[in-house]
């Protein structure tokens, strides 16, 4: 598929895939030092002796890798992807040397009620590691826009 | 209160406050350069025409954010601050010069069944901008563990 997707493109049950990303260590540290600075997602003896039994990467910056896949390239939607929110859970860590791609399947879409150029689409999105395990769960609201009309067509009278 | 949190200390209805953030143009620019490559996170002028009507905060930019003031204060827990997972939405866009803090409330705490040092609290953790409105709202599971018995006093009996 070519272009950017529209309201009216989409479909139940569709299914996006692709993306690839190796995350490193160097990355684990460097989120972690800005945002959330834990001594599981910054040192290698302090996260051995953790909950995590090694380095892991915050949740949150799976979310940001997962946020680049869809964006870059995985979720071509026209007027960009905007969230309304999301349920995320994260089922095992992320680990340095991980390879992650994702998964986008179509669960409902519903048109909204009060404007006519969009609709909110609720998607389940996986981040899948090597190895197929996932490693992160969203369910995300998307306000996703029709398809806009060519200004060129207005005084031709197709908009009334 | 000063040192960590364990799940002995916390209650249904305690709350926590705290942090402060100002998120800035080029924080805005610089995370969605690395995570969210979309115009209305990077321009200001196509930011304008977009959905947003002007430049606004990737929402994975706000849960980093709030995750940082998390850890570095808001919210002590001891063993750290570990996600199970998390229901996120973005009331309104977080903008260039807004100054973010955390409020914390704890919603419920569960013993774990099968792992009697730990439970899962859940936690109503709104981010709030600098003129008292909501800009996310996240519903967060957290594993909390129980307070650590030092090895010394089990010779001495007085924390059985």
């Amino acid at each position: 598929m070519t272009g950017a997707i529209y309201l009216e493109d989409l479909q139940v049950g569709q299914m996006f895939v692709g993306g690839s990303h190796a995350i490193s260590a160097e990355q684990i540290k460097e989120y972690a030092t800005a945002f959330d600075p834990q001594p599981f997602h910054m040192d290698e003896v302090a996260a051995s002796e953790s909950f995590f039994g090694g380095l892991a990467a915050s949740g949150w910056l799976v979310a940001s890798v997962t946020m680049r896949l869809l964006v870059t390239g995985v979720l071509p939607i026209g007027g960009g992807i905007i969230g309304a929110g999301a349920d995320v859970s994260w089922p095992r860590p992320t680990r340095p040397g991980d390879v992650l791609h994702v998964t986008a399947d179509v669960l409902s879409i519903t048109p909204s009620q009060s404007k006519p150029d969009r609709g909110i689409a609720t998607l389940k999105i996986e981040t899948v590691n090597q190895r197929a395990e996932v490693v992160q769960r969203l369910i995300a609201k998307l306000v996703i826009f029709r398809r806009p009309v060519p200004p060129s067509s207005t005084h031709e009278g197709d908009r009334s």
